[in-house]
C-alpha cells in the first residue's frame, strides 16, 4: 500500500510487481506478499469475522486457530457451502499435493492441518490428490521418482491423523483414467489455449504436458470423478488451499456450470513464511548476543518472533518451539486447542 | 505434377495447395491428391516392388491385394520390421479408429482389412485403439455418444475377423490412465506447443483438450503402454494406417528414442474415393441411356469403373458390387485370395 506514490513510474511498478502463481510466488521488493492486492486482483473474497463465528455456530466448537489467526484469509463461495451445510445438504473437501521432495515442510502442513479441523467438525469426506504427474512435468522428474515422492508425502498426510473411513487419497499417475479422464476430457473442451496463457502464462515454448495439466488438476471438484465414493451425487465441494492454487480453481469455476457441476466453494490460506528467514533472524540475534544460538530454546524462539512482521507473528501463535538436526528445522506445532 | 507451371504465381500455388492433416484432406483445384508431393512433404518412403516381394517370401503367402495394387504405397522403416522379423525378433501392430459415426464405411475398413491380413500372415499382437475422446473433442459430441459410438464401431472392427487370442481392442476414456497414463507424460514432456502448432496447425483458439491429444495418439506405439500383454518386453510396433495419420507418428517418432523406446514403423494407405462421387457417376451413365440405375448390376458398377481415375481402378479391382438400400450403399469385397 505504501508504494502508491510509486504509480507515476509505470515501468518501476511494473518490475517490482508481486508475482503469485502455482509456481512462483515473488513480493514487491523481495518483502511482503500484499494480501489485499491479491483479493483484489483475483477477484476472491476476504474471509470476515462474522463467516468465522458463522463457523463456530454451525459446528459447535471453537474455530481452528488458523481461521482465528487469519493464516486463512480469502475464499470464493464459502458461505454457500454453510448455507447448503445448514440445510442438510452433503458437501466434500478435496486438498492436495504436489511432490516434489520427500518430506513435506510446515508450509505444506498447513492445508493438511486445516482440512483435518474442517473434516473433523463437519464429518464430510475427503479426497487428496497427488500430482505426481504434475511435479515429473514441472520439476523434470522421471515418473518413477514423481511416484516415489508421492508415497513418501503420503506417509507425511496420513500421518495429520484424517478419518480413514471418509478420506480418499490418490496419485495422478495411478488413478487417471475412467471417471476421471472423462471429466478432464469435458474440461479440456471448455478451456482454449489462449485462455490457459492468459490464467497461467504458458509461452510456447513451454511443453503441451504443463498445457493439459490444468483440467487434471480441476476435475476433482467434480464428484462424479469418484463414482466409488459419490456415486450419482452432485454434491458441492470445498477447497482448502495456498491462495496460489486459485488460477487453477478460477478456471475450474469457469467451467462447471458449463458442464453440469456446481463451482467448488475455496478457502485460501497466505503463505508460510520461509524459515531460512526466521532461523537467520534467531541466528543473528544469538550472535549479537555473544552466545550459540542453536539448539534454540523456547524463550530464544518467542524472543525473536516478537519483532517480526504481523504474519509471522500470526504463526508464532500456532507454532511453539524450533529444533535443529544436522540443516533440518523442526517447528512443533501447538494442537488448536492449546492455542 | 501438371501444375508445376503454377510455380510463379506463388499465391494462387497457396491458395490451391493440397492439405491433408489428421482431420481434413482436401486435394488442389478438388481433384486427385498428389500422393508423390505427398510423399515428399512427409518424408516417409515409396513403398516399391522389391519389399512386396520381401513380404512374400518372408510370410510365404501372396501379398494381400492392397500391397500388390499400391493402396498401401508408403512406409516409414518397414523394412526393419522385416529385418528383425527375418531375424526372429517380435513386433506387434497398432492401428485404430475415431469413431464419429455409428457405422465404418469402407474407406475405413481399409486399415483393419490390411491389418488382419498382417496378423495372419506375420502371426503378431494387435492393439486396437478407439480414439472416443478424440472424437469428443473434434466433432463435439458428448462424452456418453462418442462411447456409444466406440462401442458400434468395435462391432464392425470385430466383424473383420481378428485373431481373438492376440488382439486388445480398448476404448481411450475406459483404458487411460496407469502405465498408459503415465507414457501420455512422458511424451508431453518431450513435445513444445510450438511444436505442436508446426505439425498440426493448432491456434490459440483451439482448446486445449486437442493440444494434448498427440500424446493418447502416440502412446500405443510403445509396448508398456500394455503391461497386461506385452510385460517389460521392448518390442517393435508396425503402425497400419492411412497417410493422414502421419502427422502423429513423425512426433511419436521423433519422441520415442528420448525416452528409450524403438520408434513405430508405419506402413501407409492412399485415401479411399468417396463412394459419393462414384454413385452419383453410376446415376449419370444410367440416366443418360434412360434406365433406372439402382439397385446396380455388377456390370453397371465395372463399366462406370472403366473411365474412372488411377486411384479408382486400383480400388475397382478389390470390390465387387454396389447395392443401396435407402440412402446407404454397400460395396461386397473381394477377398484377397478372389482378387
Amino acid at each position: 500500500m505504501e508504494k502508491t506514490e510509486l504509480k507515476d513510474d509505470k515501468n518501476k511498478e511494473v518490475e517490482e510487481e508481486q508475482v503469485v502463481n502455482p509456481w512462483e510466488v515473488s513480493a514487491k521488493d523481495g518483502g511482503k506478499i500484499d494480501y489485499d492486492k491479491l483479493i483484489d486482483k483475483f477477484g476472491c473474497q476476504r474471509l470476515d469475522e462474522s463467516l468465522i463465528q458463522r463457523v463456530q455456530r454451525l459446528t459447535n466448537r471453537a474455530p481452528h486457530v488458523f481461521l482465528r489467526r487469519g493464516v486463512f484469509f480469502a475464499h470464493r463461495d464459502f458461505n454457500d457451502i454453510l448455507d447448503s451445510y445448514e440445510k442438510g445438504e452433503k458437501f466434500y473437501l478435496y486438498t492436495g499435493r504436489g511432490p516434489s521432495s520427500e518430506a513435506l515442510h510446515l508450509g505444506h502442513l498447513i492445508p493438511f492441518m486445516f482440512t483435518k479441523y474442517l473434516q473433523d467438525a463437519f464429518k464430510v469426506p475427503l479426497v487428496i490428490q497427488l500430482t505426481d504427474d504434475e511435479k515429473c512435468m514441472w520439476k523434470n522428474l522421471s515418473v518413477e521418482e514423481s511416484q516415489r515422492l508421492a508415497r513418501e508425502n503420503a506417509k507425511d498426510i496420513i500421518a495429520c491423523g484424517f478419518d480413514i473411513s471418509k478420506t480418499f487419497i490418490f496419485s495422478d499417475f495411478d488413478y487417471v483414467g475412467g471417471a476421471f479422464y472423462k471429466n478432464m476430457v469435458r474440461v479440456a473442451k471448455c478451456v482454449t489455449y489462449n485462455k490457459v496463457v492468459g490464467i497461467f502464462g504458458f509461452t510456447g515454448e513451454d511443453h503441451i504436458g504443463k498445457v493439459s495439466f490444468p483440467p487434471v488438476q480441476a476435475v476433482p471438484s467434480f464428484p462424479s470423478s469418484f463414482p466409488h465414493i459419490f456415486g450419482n451425487e452432485n454434491i458441492r465441494c470445498l477447497i482448502p488451499c495456498a491462495i496460489d492454487q486459485d488460477p487453477y480453481f478460477r478456471m475450474t469455476r469457469d467451467v462447471a456450470p458449463r458442464i453440469g457441476y456446481h463451482k467448488p466453494a475455496l478457502i485460501e490460506s497466505s503463505f508460510f513464511p520461509a524459515l531460512q528467514a526466521l532461523a537467520f533472524r534467531l541466528w543473528r540475534q544469538g550472535e549479537a548476543k555473544g552466545h550459540r544460538l542453536f539448539p534454540a530454546r523456547r524463550g530464544d524462539f518467542k524472543k525473536a518472533c516478537h519483532d517480526a512482521p504481523p504474519l509471522l507473528l500470526r504463526f508464532r501463535d500456532c507454532c511453539s518451539f524450533v529444533e535443529t538436526s544436522s540443516s533440518r528445522i523442526a517447528i512443533a506445532i501447538a494442537a488448536p486447542s492449546q492455542v
